[in-house]
């Protein structure tokens, strides 16, 4: 089994390596005026203090059924309170959470963990929760940048991590849709699909480290949803285990029985209660697949490229698009390449340049086709027409071989950045393709100001992805210096300037990070005071003691 | 202006003639056991007694806004409550509805129909109902088969019809998105957009007799959904007057910021308040379009090549597949072939039958790609390819045409047919590929069993349309010798056996007719009891007297 870094990203063995990126850290230091030496290891494991658990481990134990017994094995055990299941369970993995872990900051960690088997002990389990008043955290991978699974509030919580509910329950190879449990991983359901040709299609970059209740629970959307969709159009039907009882929707391609209840456990991030089960919609394995990397000339004629292809029915897996700034970091975080590789790719660089684009003010795009050889290679031509129509230039296959190998390490980055006092964050939001380019530069210009404000000067990188007829969205990578001592106020800073940046101008406050309790402020802003009311009805009709994940989208 | 036809479908000026149609009629009299001379039309409207309006005229006009006055003519007045249009609005358009008209029998006729023509005048007038405890009935076209615009209950009812709410308010060409106020009728909202270049794509049967809002309202499905998708796919906001307010959600192409309150208003039938405008995903208009038939020897057949092209990332914008004892009646339905036209016509049916096809027990497909010409082409022959695969016989263009020129007809025929005493209605579910010839096979048995119990033999249609990657929609007509003086108790008799056959073996409730309150009482089944519960609480949260079009989805 994986052992997870307590203060950080994913597998504890793995890290980014900067070293054989040979340009990545002087760029770094010089954008971020950095001095480049200094190290800010995270506090030590062993001196971190917990607050004693709150409730024992027998009382739990009882509650999920009378026959079980504690077991001396953690990996084992139904109920878990030690410090380190605790701390592994006090925080997602935002930007913030990583500073308060590093800090050995946790002043409010679960009570207790525990690790149901089966739907019937999610349900008394809950239902001891309801009996004692206390909060109960569905937890999938706990990958939140929101503050999804972080416990809120003075009551005792109780934390559910679903990873024991992990099956594949049936598969209809006819329909090509299955019903799997939802605390299974990615890397898991992938494998249980693949074996059966079927791939669910959805490729987040926690996909390693998140869940499928997880990605229903938060509206997620993968690498790949240009084609296959973001999580709610996936999912045929859910179980979800309430206060009040179970509710399972009916499985249907479509439905006009009356307002969508699955639409409402879709993005309810644990408020109502713990989904244990979906039904989601499968495509076969694609046959035929090509990734390749474009360059424009300026990042707006990217932007129409896409538009274009997309209003033109050509349906890409992916199309991601960096701006300038985005751009030009790619390059620079590139790997060395040595002997006759490193020579052809000086002599293409240099063609490229002579032709007039540019690596430090152009705009890549990674455009990736999959399906079946025939549809892959007519739709590829159409695509690739249209981008040559707005300038393109074909990198070939190379430069997305890289994108598509590392798609799932950037995190890791990350941790390393922190170590070296690099604020590091990431935020989107969607809006139409009118609306885009505005949004984009609004957008860039409140992060820096707000970075400035702080004494720091920013690197803020966008690109464009998940795209759609109408509209995509836009994802921010942000850096800066860290303001020592004060990161959390500098980054609330950003982060407040940020939002209120987008919902000023037409964003939608999240495309597919989910609300947690970092975003809930503006939830009210993102569908009126009434439309609040209604949600809140919902959760007091199902949790009306508000057992349920409290402090979350609900504020 | 229209006149339309106050006991039963569209224009009054316009019929379905069965005369040039010379197998029709003897088709059907052998069919359905009818002596075939018997006339039963509609009673005299002016025998029509109706209740006193139970409000007057100057007291709504005064909640609507002071300084409007009435009008001597009835088509400029803001406020009506004379017979006919009271008439008009006392039912929607269900087998039901019309028996009830043609008897004469309106029991719960609406006290009044108001014409606002701003939102500001709906949220008066919904202000106005709240405090004198007066319901209200949103009303679009008045098109609905389940009940979803009848007045229920003892309290003074308003209809509220959203004929002067009709403006495209804006258009954004570059996302392709539309603002427009919800009471426009299908064809002029086309009209509007079409002079852009645009379309919505959204062609239902009662496509020149229904609305926006009402689409929405009731999440229907066009005829060429399989491309463009069901209303609920093309919509990206809506705003809603309430009696707690007016919520509008935010335009974005996708968000995941919480259970989607869209979804909620989205099917909402006028529950919830009155759908004032949204803004919607449009199509360029396609510039090539090829609609042919195709001939499949089963039925069975057929729904695997659909299954197949729709798993294969073909999108038709229509695919439409009778069975059986829907492709027989298609042929008997279609007019005289004279001279040379009708000699090639007999030449072909030979030339077809003697490849071991058959009208009688074959079953037709209409396939239709819209789209870029080089789009059409490329996923035409793909889709051709594979229904070829599965035995396809290549009817041509010819066949196609004629359905396409009377697809918003046979809503005609059937007052037609009402007029010579045949029952005949249709509904519709959708379900699984795994499930549906069974769902299929179950269906048209339960009609026919019931239609037999009442003392008659059935025609039971059915075609598959409406298709999705999991799954498709089952459309049923059918028809049978009307039980006279027991017309309704007959139809409740089918109907009940079929809404319970469907709920039983795994179909969903409706697919694009909607709840209204026919099909309520099956809503618990659908999303179970803590599902109604969650809706019921919203319903609570934004209408808490129940003013709106009460007795709907919530019995």
């Amino acid at each position: 089994m994986t052992e997870l870094r307590w203060y950080g990203w994913g597998d504890a063995a793995k890290t980014y390596a900067l070293n054989h990126r040979p340009d990545a850290w002087k760029f770094l230091c010089a954008a971020l005026d950095l001095g480049g030496e200094e190290r800010f290891p995270p506090c030590d494991f062993d001196s971190i203090n917990l607050r004693s658990p709150r409730i024992d481990e027998t009382t739990l134990l009882m509650a999920l059924a009378t026959d079980l017994r504690p077991t001396s094995t953690p990996a084992e055990a139904f109920v878990r309170n030690d410090k380190r299941v605790r701390v592994l369970h006090a925080y997602g993995r935002s930007y913030r959470d990583l500073i308060r872990l590093r800090r050995g900051e946790i002043l409010n960690p679960p009570d207790a963990v525990v690790f149901p088997a089966t739907e019937d002990q999610v349900v008394r389990l809950i239902q001891f929760c309801v009996d004692k008043n206390i909060a109960l955290v569905p937890f999938g991978g706990g990958s939140s940048v929101v503050g999804g699974v972080e416990p809120r509030g003075e009551r005792v919580t109780v934390t559910l991590d679903l990873a024991r509910l992990n099956r594949l329950i049936a598969l209809d190879a006819v329909s090509q849709t299955a019903t799997i449990e939802a605390g299974i991983l990615g890397p898991d359901l992938e494998r249980e699909l693949n074996a059966h040709g079927l791939t669910l299609g959805h490729l987040p970059q926690s996909f390693e480290f998140s869940t499928l209740g997880g990605w229903i629970a938060t509206r997620g959307a993968g690498l790949a949803s240009t084609k296959y969709g973001k999580i709610e159009a996936m999912t045929v039907s859910a179980r979800v285990a309430t206060p009040r009882g179970i509710v399972e929707t009916r499985a249907a391609p479509a439905t006009a029985a009356g307002p969508s209840f699955l639409q409402l456990v879709i993005g309810s991030e644990g408020t109502l209660g713990v989904i244990t089960q979906a039904t989601m919609r499968l495509h076969e394995l694609p046959k035929a697949s090509d990734y390749r990397a474009l360059l424009f000339k300026r990042f707006g004629d990217g932007v129409v490229a896409i538009r274009d292809m997309l209003q033109s029915d050509i349906a890409p897996a992916t199309v991601r698009l960096s701006d300038e700034d985005e751009t030009r970091s790619f390059f620079s975080l590139r790997e060395a390449s040595t002997g006759w590789k490193g020579f052809t790719e000086r002599i293409g660089i240099r063609a490229v340049t002579a032709l007039g684009y540019s690596f430090e003010r152009g705009a890549l795009m990674i455009l990736g086709f999959e399906g079946s050889a025939d549809a892959v290679s007519a739709e590829q031509a159409r695509g690739l027409a249209v981008c040559r129509a707005h300038g393109a230039f074909d990198l070939g296959h190379g430069v997305a071989r890289a994108w598509l190998r590392d798609r799932y390490e950037t995190p890791y980055l990350r941790d390393v950045l922190m170590d070296r006092g690099v604020l590091v964050d990431t935020l989107e939001t969607a809006t139409t393709w009118e609306n885009l380019e505005r949004l984009h530069g609004k957008l860039a210009a409140a992060i820096a100001d707000a970075a400035a404000s702080t004494g720091a000067r920013a690197l803020v990188m966008t690109h464009v992805s998940h795209c759609y007829r109408d509209g995509a969205s836009l994802y921010v990578t942000f850096l800066a210096r860290m303001a020592r001592g004060k990161e959390i106020e500098q980054w609330e800073t950003i982060k407040r300037a940020a939002t209120d940046c987008i919902m000023a101008n037409g964003g939608t406050l999240t495309h597919h990070h989910g609300v947690g309790y970092e975003h809930a402020p503006w939830m009210e802003k993102e569908i009126g005071a009434r439309g609040m009311d209604a949600l809140r009805a919902v959760k007091q009709a199902l949790d009306p003691n508000d057992i349920m994940n409290p402090g979350k989208i609900f504020q």
